[in-house]
């Protein structure tokens, strides 16, 4: 494993041909994002590009190209707001596992599993990084390339709510802005459009809302039969993650999702000074400060009480 | 009337002492930001300075400062982010209407009132107008004109999600969050804050949802009860006229809000092609294209019929 620079990731890929991308499975916009801005600089380097990618949720699916899934013999692997290769599809894990030749990424928590890692933890978001590394090396962005990263810097922000928003984040949406990017539009498409079931999905899971730990604890649970019930998909419910922290005098905001298989997916969000990585990493998982995740087995009710318990821990040393 | 530059707006600030800053009632964050940060610029400038404020709700108020409000005999009269003296205070029309010597001003609409205007209905809100006065003639931003700038900036751009966000409006809130500006803890107030109450009352507005006219149409009905049962204001729940809007396929948003005189509130938010103005102005109401409004009387169920009956003839045009 070899940090490399923005100048230095730049030119690695610049020296290689038959990329193919991967990002985590249940892509977000920064996933997506990354992914298809790559896979556009890649192109008009005049490179043979692929992408793999779990499906797309529909509001993300404008930056959508079917030819960055055309069929090819991959010689080089490049992954992008991949933190951990536990992240890939199944499918792909151990296909694709250890041979990852350059990751691009923004997760303090990176467990550097490629060969060449450009990091860069205070970026808001890997598009962040990727736009970074064209500026730095001086290279023009496309219209569709400058779309994509639109589409990672502003999801992975909040559209610019949250604190790891910072004057260069603000800076590179400008210049992005600047090359003409329809970020009104785009931000209605993202931000401001609901599907039927999803706000169905939305009122359900507001209606399961409850507060623990005077209040400092609000907690959300997606059950597989609403899931079934609305037809709505785990990779469509992010913006719910964040529903929970917002109500005032909550410290840690956490939504449970139940899963195909029995597993339970917890997103977790907090308010400083907790900090959900830290108690989602005693949980096995990992993630930002302020929102972070982790995976667990069991019933609902087993999972809960675990969650409950670890969280009633870290708000007693606050 | 005299339309002056941002460098001619300045010098005459330069040239006047007991100012009295003044914007529109029920103030939003554009009123209050633009009124505190050209307290502060006047403040710095060694000037005696007033403001003359409405309530200012309690997101907004971390800009306050009670200075501001001494009172003093003032020689001359300064408005921001107030498009028509209509739209002053009652108590501070007659007094005032006729004596602004100078309006800083966004509003396309603004009817030209003061004896000098700087008017730029380009900028997507009044403080992006004074950031840009500061960055003309290269005066200096101190971190509380920046915080306040902050503030009008992202509300009146709902936090750089509308259409009004510029390359420059972006550019400028990257600047200003270089000043220092914990942009990330007041987004987190004005944006990402509920009240327990109001996130209570949201849930029941929510549950209240119906559709209608093969989904084109979405109605959120808030009864008395519900305010009373909450304690929620209906000057709180401006938020919730942009749901049902949200949704896709919803061409017609309407929330319609119980008075305790038995009168009802109507909201009505619009997509193209359909105009929100041109239906509540059947109804006696008005207001912007896509966001408007009216007042009926009746029973509930009266209202709704009358609301869906003219709603059903503007979705037959489309």
């Amino acid at each position: 494993m070899k940090n490399v620079t923005h100048e230095q990731a730049y030119s690695l890929l610049s020296g290689i041909d038959n990329i193919l991308i991967l990002s985590h499975r249940s892509p977000d916009g920064d996933a997506v994002g990354s992914m298809f801005a790559l896979y556009h600089i890649l192109k008009d380097m005049g490179k043979n590009v692929r992408c793999i990618s779990d499906e797309i949720s529909r509001p993300l699916n404008f930056v959508y190209d079917s030819d960055a899934f055309a069929d090819f013999k991959e010689d080089y692997v490049v992954t992008v707001d991949l933190a951990d290769t536990k992240l890939l599809m199944d499918e792909l894990k151990e296909k694709y596992a250890d041979k990852v030749f350059l990751c691009i990424d923004h997760h303090q928590t990176n467990v550097a599993y490629a060969e060449n890692i450009l990091l860069d933890s205070s970026a808001a978001a890997a598009c962040e990084v990727i736009f970074d590394m064209m500026k730095k090396t001086g290279k023009k962005i496309s219209l569709k390339t400058a779309e994509a990263l639109y589409l990672g810097i502003s999801t992975d922000t909040g559209c610019f709510r949250y604190a790891n928003t910072t004057a260069r984040t603000l800076a590179a949406a400008s210049e992005i802005v600047g090359m003409g990017v329809d970020n009104g539009e785009i931000n209605r498409r993202v931000f401001e459009t609901k599907s039927k079931e999803y706000a169905a999905f939305e009122i359900m899971a507001m209606n399961s809302l409850k507060t623990y730990f005077n209040g400092r604890c609000a907690l959300l649970v997606l059950t597989k039969e609403m899931f079934e019930r609305t037809k709505v998909k785990e990779s469509d419910t992010h913006p719910i993650n964040a529903l929970p922290r917002q109500i005032e005098g909550v410290l840690i905001g956490i939504v449970i999702k139940e899963r195909d298989d029995g597993v339970y997916k917890i997103s977790m969000r907090s308010n400083e000074p907790v900090s959900a990585a830290e108690i989602c990493t005693q949980m096995g998982g990992g993630g930002h400060r302020l929102a972070a995740g982790c995976e667990l087995s069991g019933s609902l009710d087993e999972v809960v009480d675990t969650v409950l318990k670890i969280t009633e821990k870290a708000l007693a040393e606050v």
